[in-house]
């Protein structure tokens, strides 16, 4: 029988990988790959690192998956992502079917977390197709480790959320902000919320800065868009902390 | 120089363990042992299966940290935890002039991710201590990769919160509920809300329940105290879901 893993392979740093998902990299057959968009060289150029240090010995296939064209910044942001779901899922199915052996394993290799702001359970999902979930260290966790602080204050609640979001929703407690294209954090008025924000985490071009938001939101917007020149990508996330009274 | 780490070791699937924190643990000299409430003696267990399988030839001296007795239900919640630590923070003082040489590293292993309703970071912090933390698998990551379902609806946000919070504030679109001893679950009325509820995750004894929280609420309150019973301890989490229209 086929068998489908969806595995977390953490968001830069080559150790924070788990010994599940090696061990499920060292079961895989064909090896699915979704590169998409502007950090496409970079998890390329990481995937290969994982597989060199911890499957060197396993002879994986490996099928790039081309990503459907999609409008980035579509008026009906859901019914938009939906339709290319639904593109994609078609996509996948024949790749399956062109590429997988009755009895293989197969394996997607996802940044960070299967669970979070990742389209791939949901399209195995519509595909009807059992898989597993390894799960992989997220962005937010290198990011509280590098800064080495704790994500909650006491007793208190965290969201998580995106760039887009935040601008229309003003931060509560605790606020990590993900996938922000610009600079969100902008949108900040309140004087005592601080901002803890890293980019290219656990990476050599590891970048962290923090501060009271007002403090410092210039000079984060300043070095996301230098980093952006020089490198070609970027990615980064952060938490804002209203301390409590 | 001394060397402090606080490791995320994950929340009970002993192949849920980073690279980075076997390797921290293979280069430290005293574990500092922080072993609480009523998953004392499992949280032993797993602490010596994860000695056993990945730092078995690495001579760890074994501290264990009393813990000082706590009022579990005070009247002020914050101003009672901050008093907690500062005793705790005294013991850990004395216990590192007591056991550590000057040039030793010493480790905490955290159940979960050390960012994550856990004090140890805090504690480190008012001792005005320099420490590295290593990131671990938390019980929310293990919850939705075993249901394997998304932890967020596409685009939206998640919240994290506590069974204390969630009793005074309704849950918003999908929110992860972790510490909590009772059923907050069952302060909601919404018809269409669903939880993803699972028990002692990645572990033998692992327990899922789905379904809408009004027709599945009575079925996980029922286990949750049978298995209470039968284990002498109980560690759960669930994510509630408010499908969105």
């Amino acid at each position: 029988m086929r068998k489908f893993r969806v595995i977390g392979i953490g968001s830069g740093h080559p150790e924070q990988i788990t010994i599940q998902a090696i061990n499920a990299l060292n079961q895989t057959d064909v090896l699915f790959i979704t590169d998409k968009g502007s950090d496409k060289d970079e998890l390329a150029r990481f995937r290969r690192e994982i597989i060199e240090r911890y499957a060197a010995d396993r002879p994986l296939r490996i099928v790039p998956i081309p990503d459907p064209p999609r409008d980035r910044q579509p008026a009906d942001y859901q019914a938009t992502v939906a339709a290319w779901h639904d593109r994609r899922a078609a996509l996948y199915e024949a790749l399956f079917r062109e590429h997988l052996q009755a009895d293989e394993a197969a394996a997607f290799l996802v940044w960070g977390d299967p669970s979070l702001y990742d389209s791939t359970i949901r399209i195995l999902d519509s595909l009807r197709i059992e898989f597993e979930v390894i799960p992989g260290i997220t962005s937010v966790q290198a990011l509280t480790a590098e800064h080495r602080i704790p994500l909650n204050q006491i007793g208190a609640p965290v969201q998580i959320t995106t760039g887009r979001l935040l601008s229309d929703n003003p931060p509560t407690l605790d606020t990590v902000v993900m996938l922000d294209g610009e600079c969100a954090f902008d949108s900040v008025d309140d004087p005592e919320t601080h901002i803890y924000w890293g980019a290219y985490l656990g990476t050599p071009d590891q970048v962290l800065i923090s501060g009271k938001v007002r403090d410092v939101a210039a000079t984060i917007q300043q070095t996301k868009e230098r980093e952006r020149r020089r490198k070609g990508w970027i990615m980064d996330t952060y938490l804002l902390r209203r301390p409590r009274r």
